[in-house]
Formats: C-alpha cells, sequence, structure tokens
C-alpha cells in the first residue's frame, strides 16, 4: 500500500483477496503496509490490483518462501521466549542445554541445575526420540514431558522438546514452552502445520540432505498458519561418502547461518552436538557459529556420559558448557566491537556492493 | 527351535519372552520354526532361552532391521495384491502407472482405462502430494480417494496412493488397497506405524539421501507392527553438488536393487519418474532396473501432460508405456532364459564365492 | 557455411579465425560444412562473421563441450580399435576385461587367454597404479607395460592401460593401443592434453565426484587437440554419506549413460568393477549398463583373487565373465528387437516431444 | 628406540631397514629418537626389529598417513617461510591474499601493495589456471611466474602460485616462495610427489570430495619424500543436491580444521573465497575459521572486480580485507584469553576424557 493509504483502501484489497478463496497475511510498517496473498496467485489479476486505490504496487515474490524473505520482511524478527530470554539479532547469544533423553526427574533436575548454573537460558531434553531402529530406547513419552514441565518450573527456566507425531503436538504444547520439529521430520509438512497452529514458538531444525531454499520453503509452512515465533537451527548435514575413521557423522555446515541470515529475518541457532556427532568437536565448531553470526547454541549435555540412554559420546559435561558459554561470549563480543558490525555487513552487502 | 521341537516347548519359549515385556514373531517353516524376539534384548538371558527345552539356539541378530534380514527371513516373500497381481521373485514384473496427481473422475478414468490396455497392473494417483511450497497445488484430498476407489472399481484394478498425514491413515486405508509412504516420510516412524497397524500392503519408498541399512531399519518398524506386505521401492538419491544443465534432478540409485535383494527377501520395484525427473530417462532406466533384478515399475503417465497440475515432465504418454512394458518383459525373458537365472546368482554369491 | 560456400570462402573464415588468435576444426557433412572456432570468443566479432560471404549463421554454443556437443556433431562417432573392433552406436557391445594390476608375463598371458576365450574383445591390465596410500604396491611400471605389449601380440588381442603421470605418457603410448584416464585424473587437464597429443585412442573415465558437464567439459580438452578417438566411461560416484555395511564403496551412476548419450555422440561404456567395489553387483549392474545403452562394459577378471595384489573383491573369474557376456548379449539383443530401436528414442525425444 | 639407545645401535636398524628395500625417516626427539618405516611392510620381521640392541619398539602403523599422525610426530609443527612469517601452532594467524589471477605486473603490484598495508603477509596470484573450460583464459604462464617475482621482491613479500602440469613444477619453484598444489589435482600423486623434491613448502588443498583421511594420505606422500613444510588447506567441498538459488557452489567444511588439528601436527589454514564462492560469505566464514582454530587464511582480493580474468565474485577488495584481518585478529585474542587456549583441548581430549 502507498504510505498514505486509509485504512478502507486497505480493507478493500483485503476483501478482494478473500473473496478470490485466498488468504492475507498484513504486515504493517512505521511508513508502509504490506499485504501478503498466500495461495495460488494464479486465482487473482494484479493488474487489477495495482489498479486499486492506495495501492503503491503488486508484485509476485517468487520464492517458494516467500513470507519468510527479506523482501517481505524486512526487519530482523526476534523470538520473545519470555522476558529475559529473546533469541535474535541485537541480543547476546541464546545457550539452549540439558541432556539428549530425559531419563527420569532426578536426572533432568540434576543436569538442568547445572545447565543453568554454567549459563544455559533454556533446558532441552527428549521424551519422543526419534530413532533408526525400532528396537533402540524411544523416549519416556508423556511422562517424561511431565518431568520436563516440572523441572523448568522449579529451576525457573523455559523448557523445549521435541515432537514427533501429530497425534502428540497438542499434548506437547501443553508441557513444553517450545515445539522442537527435528531434522529427520523437515519434510513433514503435516506436524509442521499442526504444530504451527498451537502458537508457541518452534524451533525448527534443518533436514540433513535439504538444501537452504526447502529448509526455508517448509519453515514457510509455520508462517503460513499465522505463527512467526519460528527460531532455525543449523544441525549438520550428510557428508560425502566413504566410512574413513576420522569423519564425522555428520559435517556441520555453517555456510548456512550467513546465507539464512541473508535471506530471512528470523533468528538462527546451531546444533554442533548432531551436527558434528563428537565430543571434542563441540567447543571448536560452537566458537565458529558464534563468529559466523549465529544467534544462539543448543549443546548435549550429561553429567554421567556412561549412563546415558542415548547419543552419550556427543554430550559434553556441565563444566565444559560454562567454558564453551564464557569464550563464545567473548567472541561475540569481539564482533560487536570490531569497527563493520555483523547485522549491516549482511543486508549492505546483499546487492554484492562493497 | 528344533525341527522336532513340540507346540508346547514353543509356547513355552513364547511364554517366557512376553513376561520379560518383548513381543514375538513366529515364521513357522517347512523344517523349523523361528521365533523372532521384538524389543530391547538386554531384558533376556540368552544362555537361559539356549537351556531350553526344544530350543536350538538363540542368537541376537545385529543388523537393526533384523526382521527383514535374510538371516532371519530366509525364502523370498512375494506380495499378493488380488489373486493375479503377485509382485515379488518368481513372477513377471508388475507395472504401476497413472497420474502424479488425481485431478478429477474423468481424468483418472480416462488415463486409468489408458494404462490398463497398455499392460499395467496397478493405478497410481495421489490425493495428498507433498509439495515442498505452501503455494502449490496440494492434492484433491478426499475427494480424490472417492475418485480413486471408484475408478478401480469401475475399471477392474487395483489401486495405490501416498497417505502423508497420521490423521488421515484410516480414511487413505478405506479407499485404497495399497498404501504408499513417500520418500519425505521414509524418517517418520510414527506414520509408518500407524499405516503397518492397517495390515494393508505398504508401498515404502526409500528417502533421497536414505542409507540402505536406515531404509530398512524404518521398513522394519512395519514388520515389528506384524504387517508383512511390504513392497520396497527405490526412487532416487540425492546427487553430488552442482547447477549443471544436464544433472538430473535426483539420481537413480540402482546399486540398491541387488543389495536390498541380497539383504532382504521383500520385493523391490523401481519408480524411474521420480527417481530421475526427466521423461527421456524413464524408458532406458527402467531397462535397467528389470535389468538388474527389479520386480515391478511404477511410472508416472498422462495423457496430456500440458494440462497437467504437477509433475508433468516426468510422465510419459500412454503409448509409450505399452512399448515400455513390452521391452521390459522381452528383457525380463531374457534374464530368465540365460544359463543362469538371477536369483541363484543373488544367494549363492552371498559368501563371496564363486 | 551455406551447403553451395565455396572452399574460398571457407578459407577466407578460416583466415578472419586464425587472425584472431583463435584456432578452427572443421567438420565436413554431406551437404553442409561447420567451422568450429576454438578460443575466447570474445576476440571475434560474430555479426561480421555472419556477413561473410558463404556464411548461413553464426551461433556461440554455450556449452563448454561445444566441440563435443551433438549441436555440433550430429552424427554418432564410433571409435575403431581395429578392424574387428569397434566401439559406438550400431556395434554389439564391446567388452574389455582382464586384471587390476598386471603382475607378471605369465599371470596376464593365462588371465588374457580366458578372457579371450569367454568372449573379451580387448584386454586391459595396469602397470602405473594410483594408490591412495604411498605404502601400497604401485604397479610394475614399464616391466608391466612391456608384459602388456608382449601379451597382447601373443593372444592377438588389442589392450589398454592407464597413464597417470604426464612424464610416463608417452612410453605408455609406444606399449599399448588404447591409453586410459583414471577417474582421479579427470580434473588432469594438462595429463589429458599430452595423452590426447599421441593421436591413440583414450579411454576417459568420469571423476568420482564430476557432474556430466564437468566430465564432457574436460574430454572436450581432448577433441580441441584434435583427437576424436574418445571413449567414455562411467565408473562411479561418490555416495551420500555414512559408512553402514551394505553400503557400496562406490555408486554406479547408470543415469550418466543415456545423459550422456543425449549430449554427445561419442561412444559410452560402464565400469561395473570400480563403479561397485562388490563382485556380488557386477553380473547385476553389467546387465543395466547394457540395457540402458552402454557400447561396452570393462571389467576386472583374475583367476586367482586370493593372489591379487590389489582390488580382488571387485575381480569375477574368467567362467563367470564367459556367463555376463552371454546374458549381456541377449539383452543388447532383446533392445535391438523391440519395436522401438534404443538410438532413436534418445534422438527423436530430444525436444521432449513423444 | 630406547632413550640410551646408541648412535650404533640406530645405525644397525637403519642399515637392516635399508638391506631389505626400504627406507627410513627419522625424528630425534629431546629424549627419544623415532626411526619411521616406509614402504611395504610386510618386507620386515617386526620381531627380529624389536630384539636388535636399543630398540624400544616396533610397531605398526595403520593409518594410511603415518608418518603425518600425531602418533608418530608427537609436537605441533610449525611452517616458517620466512623468518618473521611463520605457519603454526603458537603463531598469530597468517593471511596470504591476492588476485586469482596474475593478469599483468601493474595489476599484481597495485593489489599487492593494497594487501600488504591490510596486513596480510604472502600475496597469492596464479599463473597457471585450472579450468574447466578449454575455452576459458588459462593464466599467463610463465610470463606470470616472472611478475610474481619481481612483485615479491618489489614489495618484500613472500608469494605462493599454483603449479598445475608435473613439467611446470621446477620453473614455478624457481619463481615462487611456496608452491600451492590445487584441489583438483589432490589426487595427482605424481605431480604431488614432484613438487615435494623441490623441498619448498607446500601448499596443499583439499580435493573437494575428500574425506579427511584421503586428504592426509596424499599429503603423506609429502613427508614421503622428506619433505616436512607442508601446509594444509581446506577449500570447501561439493555439498548435496540441486539447483537451489541460494546455494553456496562449494560448502566449506570448518568440521576439517578441528579434525585434522587433532590427526596431524602440521598447520592448517582456510580459503573462504574458493570453499563459498560468494563475496558476501567470505568475512563471516572468515571469522569462523579462526575461531575453530586455523593457522591461517587464504583470501581472492581484487580492486577492480569488474576488470577481473576470473572468480570476480569471490573477490573482496582491499579495505574489506583490513577489516577481516582486524577482526579475526580479535578473535584469535578472545579465544586464547579464555581460560583454556585452544591447543590443549586438542590434545588433551584425545581419548575422549574431560
Amino acid at each position: 500500500m502507498k504510505p498514505d493509504a486509509t485504512r478502507q483502501q486497505l480493507a478493500e484489497v483485503v476483501r478482494l483477496v478473500k473473496s478470490r478463496g485466498l488468504k492475507v497475511d498484513i504486515s504493517a510498517g512505521q511508513f508502509q503496509t504490506v499485504i501478503g496473498i498466500i495461495g495460488d496467485e494464479k486465482k487473482i489479476d494484479f493488474d487489477q490490483l495495482r489498479s486499486m486505490p492506495g495501492v503503491y504496487d503488486a508484485i509476485r515474490i517468487q520464492a517458494p518462501y516467500r513470507l519468510m524473505s527479506r523482501s517481505y520482511l524486512a526487519q530482523n524478527i526476534s523470538v520473545k521466549i519470555r522476558s529475559d530470554v529473546v533469541i535474535g539479532e541485537g541480543n547476546p547469544p541464546v545457550y539452549i542445554a540439558g541432556p539428549c533423553s530425559i531419563e527420569s526427574y532426578e536426572q533432568l533436575y540434576r543436569i538442568g541445575k547445572k545447565v543453568k548454573e554454567a549459563g544455559a537460558h533454556i533446558l532441552r531434553g527428549g521424551a519422543y526420540k526419534p530413532r533408526t531402529s525400532v528396537h533402540s530406547f524411544q523416549g519416556l513419552g508423556v511422562e517424561g514431558l511431565r518431568h520436563l514441565k516440572r523441572v523448568g518450573k522449579d529451576l525457573d527456566i523455559p523448557t523445549v522438546t521435541e515432537v514427533r507425531s501429530e497425534f502428540d503436538v497438542k499434548t506437547v504444547a501443553r508441557y513444553s514452552d517450545i515445539l522442537q520439529i527435528g531434522a529427520r521430520n523437515m519434510y513433514n509438512q503435516d506436524l509442521i502445520e499442526e504444530a504451527a497452529r498451537q502458537g508457541k514458538p518452534i524451533l525448527f531444525k534443518r533436514g540433513f540432505s535439504a538444501q537452504i531454499d526447502e529448509f526455508l520453503s517448509f519453515a514457510e509452512r509455520i508462517v503460513a498458519k499465522g505463527n512467526k515465533k519460528i527460531i532455525l537451527c543449523e544441525r549438520g548435514i550428510i557428508p560425502l561418502g566413504g566410512s574413513f575413521k576420522s569423519q564425522t557423522r555428520f559435517t556441520l555446515d555453517l555456510n548456512a547461518v550467513p546465507v539464512l541470515r541473508r535471506e530471512t529475518p528470523f533468528p538462527v541457532v546451531v546444533d554442533p552436538s548432531h551436527g558434528t556427532g563428537r565430543r571434542d568437536l563441540i567447543l571448536p565448531m560452537s566458537r565458529s557459529a558464534i563468529a559466523c553470526g549465529a544467534h544462539g547454541l543448543m549443546i548435549e549435555v550429561h553429567d554421567r556420559p556412561h549412563e546415558a540412554l542415548s547419543d552419550a559420546n556427543q554430550a559434553i559435561d556441565p563444566a565444559k558448557l560454562g567454558e564453551l558459554i564464557r569464550t563464545c561470549d567473548l567472541i561475540y563480543k569481539s564482533i560487536n566491537e570490531s569497527p563493520s558490525p555483523f547485522s549491516s555487513d549482511l543486508i549492505n552487502e546483499k546487492d554484492g556492493s562493497q
């Protein structure tokens, strides 16, 4: 719409769009209001739109993730988990930590207390574990969710846990502050949409063989359901070939961080635990993630790795987490002290000019 | 169990296993009965099992897909869709064909009639389309299922369609003879298990970045639910890198056919339409699939590609399908006429001897 | 040039092109002569070319492999090794077989005799082995070449061997009928050009992570040196990820066969031994290769695999080779008997019409 | 050898090893001397070795890169280019910068002066360009080498340039301080060995589809020729699949940095220009490279990108380079100020203990 468009002109456009069976998404900025049209664009005549009073222009956004794109949403978006935990540009790094699986109230409380003391802001823990083998431990289910909610309350720390089945989405939403969609479900459009409908923040992990465009196209389904509380998470891609001994199970693709930040205004976090699968790589790759602009980290922590029911070899202990947080905060500071603050780089270079 | 084990001895073993919270899967062969134990193997004492009367031996099958493996199921398994449509070793190739999306009763009937005349045995058509973009056509849903069922009946041809959401599984099972789990849902363990529970044959597609072991591990979830009507489907993997013009979208991995056949007794079909994404590759790759031992093919067919709502450039026309079927049947015949029939190769070479 | 262009008009164009520091490649067809211009196309004014007498049109061929492309060379090209061994469209499949490494005169003669009796047309054997580890057997070098030449003569069979170092190219060309450039040297442009200069046929293997376009672009260097005796060879690409047990070391990419045949008129052979790395996959994948249009196969054969100095687990024995050749000849026959012969498919479908 | 072994005992062992046709590599440490045996280990009796006077133990190092491994070379190795330019642990990051191609003396001098002022320590510039297309600019050759040597002298800055052909190795070694082996030649064992023989430092780039083990196995060939002046360089691997718009041409694999540092004591640098192929990713990924422990960076710089003859879109301008160096130096400082310095992490965690 034009800067001086009236509310009635806006309402006219919305009415026309809806009459064609399409949905609208309205972004009211300081100077201008943008109306996003969701659905099959062939159903509407763009010339007709352009000729309506108050309309500045009508353009097709070609990317399959138009609602996520910087051309549609110009300003950085932060996701507020609670008043003192905000993820996104301008806020210091947010640390999400905890065990891979919730094994008992005691285990979660014990580890949760330590990660909070080490500086973590959000507690993670899995109740529904995605597993390759049907013969492995699959998580405690609802019992685990109850532990998560109670520990979150007892330690006064927000929580995140994965939802795997559409049938469980409503239940998980009752127990956890953030819903995680795991890498294996990145293409599961029905689960994504069901989770989005709950209105809670979604931590959305990139599939391990997904292109950035695909990742954003599936995140788009969350916005298309009216939920803009999206935290994107890079967690490693499948590397090339072979079975060599020093190969990591996954390759953390840190290129994704600046690419995602350029494409979309939503916050980006990195999971170096799953992204490398090797405990000794977590510290160096965490440093790297913050250095290239990640807004937070998700780290698996276990104080007794030999007792862990899953993924023991990619968990660090709470002391190591404290050290990791101190170093990453130093790196974040040195980036922001440097003459060219990161965010302007990203935006200004968009056209390739320097 | 020993060849001369009594039914009571068998019942004793089953009772013990169940008392440990584990499930059993019983395979009664001509000479011997094998009891598969499903669940956490740490819960049971294998030495105790071995010492029970009638027990021949108790061994751990290490592979995460033990219930699918040839070491557990020695004989080839065929999946009977109806009396005259059987997929698996010893049966001539089965051809599954039809449009990508069901667009109307008329469209499906018109194409279904032509593919049946061309020699196809099963009609395919999508009602719930997995799509990258939320802004694309997503399928007709239940309306499409109704067309599928009616056309299947009117043309007297069995049907297959994809199920995408757990919420829809029961509905799809009412309308279609075979449930398809698509490549994007290969890791969706909850959907797989819900589909398996319906008891109908499952056409299970390999994920486009999945190893053979992963593919079989997720198929294992179907058997673990007691459903052995599994048809495995190779449909292309993500190729390496770049954006060169002659690159195919996916790379059909035909190596998967002999590897799958060696690992598991279940039938294997190939989808060269999605596996290559290029119409001109469908005929040569179909020939290759039959030549390396595939039990069937799944081919997208459209008689008016320019009107198709999805995937037009990977559909062939019905006349081409007829030609494809004739040539593939010839190749199947020449393989079976050759001095060393295919199946014995696969089995005998298992130990690498020649 | 126009069909009625004079030799003088042709000479004028050639003179102009050369005056700009560019090279020419002249293809005289039955009706028309095509002048290929090699080098930086910015150096010449295409409008000026078009305005010259006798010139039909001047077009830029965008592909980096313009001299290899079907748009430049319309007719299929066969490579004649000797009067009775011709590789390419219209000729029955050519079988290249022999041991991975030449170990002695006796070993090569013994195996060579058996593969010839089994139906092979060309004898292979490595004298310079590309090896990952500096601590492994690297081949017999010149001594191996001498064995190869003598065995080739004694058994009256043409030979092929790999050349690895630029320094050795002239020597290898003196001893072998065909020069092989291995997969690891596909990007080694200096070696390729030095080999091309010898004027002998080149068996050029695709790099294991190379796109089809890259493969053809490096083959283009052979044509650019004036050598059109090129046999392209698919030998497997690096698969995705992991270290699962049933994974093959490489994935034979048979899609490459019809894609290469569409892009270029040069013959295409397939090496299922290196392409799969598993003896039990050689027979099924050989069948598939012929079924999708390969002009020949390259197979590792050893009669005493346990004594082999390299790659024992991907060699078959001579009896198996005989069986492989019989079955592949049957498949070749059934393809050519079928109503739509393969070659016309490839050409006619080029524009996507059916 | 035992700590108190005599020189004569050492000489005896060396004599025995050489008598078997094997080579030796002697590492004299402060307390102990280690004799590396190079060649086929089957040729020597390890029990016999163990029984010789002065011998502490004789063990097989299984990795194909035993001479590169930390189990063979315990202490970090730095490569001294000249007294004030040393690459390796304990030294601040070294910056290698300059144009992709040398285009003229003036161009190289102009850019060289600016990168030196911006803080670069080594000047890069290509005279022999590895190119996909035979029709592209291939470099100035010897003329370029002359410019490089003269500019290096005139600006008093060490130089590095790529050597592509075995025939050119000796020439390049006369003109450049460091010889670069490019990614496409990582598997070119003959070129690697010929370059190693010159005795100059080798900047050795990882192939874009190479596993870490393969990379080190080919670097091993340099050490096996007696040259320990090796700088390893991560420069991006081929990413998965597709042709999506926001995809980078390569994916910089920063996981390689800590993995390489754990496996080998040789220094590791990173090339984010080729590793991402996108100018806007160079700054963030440079920061990340230093943050995970890289010893230096290799950056393409051009002051007039629109005039560049190659790779213009991945070059930054000299002002940007200055900013990059300032920020990376800050990050290096904050890592080393942090309580747990990087190097000890890597070494101590080797066994997975914390």
